[in-house]
């Protein structure tokens, strides 16, 4: 298992260009947020469906290495995203993974992403990962 | 329907961050690559999964507006990846997308996506896109 | 809106096929289950792929029809599916669907599936219902 | 490898409720059908979600054991389903898959199924198979 510091760490090192904060890890699950700016914006002042995306797959990055420790060799397998709500042009935008399978080859979750002062979920993923055997 | 030339400037104006280069657009269906440098890597050597994710979600674009005219305001609602093989960490990356259904409101494509020397596809999309009404 | 006992009228008279029992309805909810038979197994004793995605969707089609009434149209447009354990081959299956998008023309759910005797779902399902204009 | 008849006499053998033809299997692909009757439809004339699931699965599990031979124990870990057209209520239901990674451990595909009288696919669904270790 890995500490949120040695996450912080972790992601500094191996992923500088990372840009999201760590809020919370540990117990199957994180939580991830970052300011959104006009980069993360497309026509018509949405957050793009890309940077939801990252975000997600990162939360569900964060929560597994929460949970086995700094290996960052795991990859994605599948991730399915619905886009459910207009997330906001500013403020942050926050990712909370819950791991529902943490299998020994394979971890699933669930993320539910949240932008600041719209209460209901402006989008939720599940995504899968693959765990390299020791 | 718009015209491979005009999609070409309406990226350039509206997303002027998006790099990747439209290869081919229309009879409902779109190819466009992008030169994989440093920033699209992680640990391992391989590409992001968002920068997959983000190549299949703008072949879909891409394929929607050349069915439908430059309307941006076009949104994804959902997108399903499911990544199969080890991207190269050089070359081209590219994403060739056929629409599947081309209704009034929901448009749904599917993607593959390929690297420069990879004959097998390294990743496979599903998406839909909720199309405003006129 | 539609109660549990108009819900469990509708389903006799609509989907005299449909076999599973409504459990709860209301709040942007449901929890409907069945009891596991011969027929519903395959091949290592396992609970079928199929029976469990039914079982997905039929908790997606009462929660929705508890927020907005008896409508038969409502039909699926995407479902996803994790299977995550083997179920028990015996007992009740049970399917608990949360909406986390009750909008005009789609709706979005998320529901877990899980077996008498396994503390931990055996599979996780989302899906989007397309709702007919009035 | 399988071959169509021995394919067809497992089925018949393991799971005498599978009620599919197998039209063509090998190279990696297969096509299966099934004759519509009452029992798949659901109120307003519509084939239901979970036949179109369900042979979805199917046309799956044909083409993997197409390619690995009769290994029962293969388990659908993921499947992603895209409904796009009302399907015919009556005349067969053809559900076609091809392969797109064959893989020890995974096995990933995608299936477009049409109804009799309908040009465009009714649907379309990619899916995951776990492949158990030899």
């Amino acid at each position: 298992m890995a500490t949120k510091s040695e996450l912080e760490a972790f992601f500094i090192h191996e992923f500088p260009q990372a840009n999201f904060r760590i809020d919370e890890v540990g117990n199957k699950a994180a939580t991830i947020s970052i300011e959104i700016t006009h980069a993360h914006l497309r026509p018509g002042g949405t957050v793009s469906g890309p940077t939801l995306m990252q975000m997600a797959d990162a939360a569900l990055y964060v929560a597994i290495l929460g949970e086995i420790g700094l290996i960052s060799l795991a990859v994605t397998t599948n991730l399915n995203i619905n886009f459910l709500r207009k997330p906001s042009a500013d403020g942050r935008l926050t990712a909370k993974c819950r791991l529902i399978k943490m299998g020994k080859s394979l971890a699933v979750g669930d993320v539910f992403l949240y932008s600041d002062h719209i209460e209901d979920p402006v989008a939720h993923a599940t995504g899968t990962y693959s765990i390299p055997p020791k």
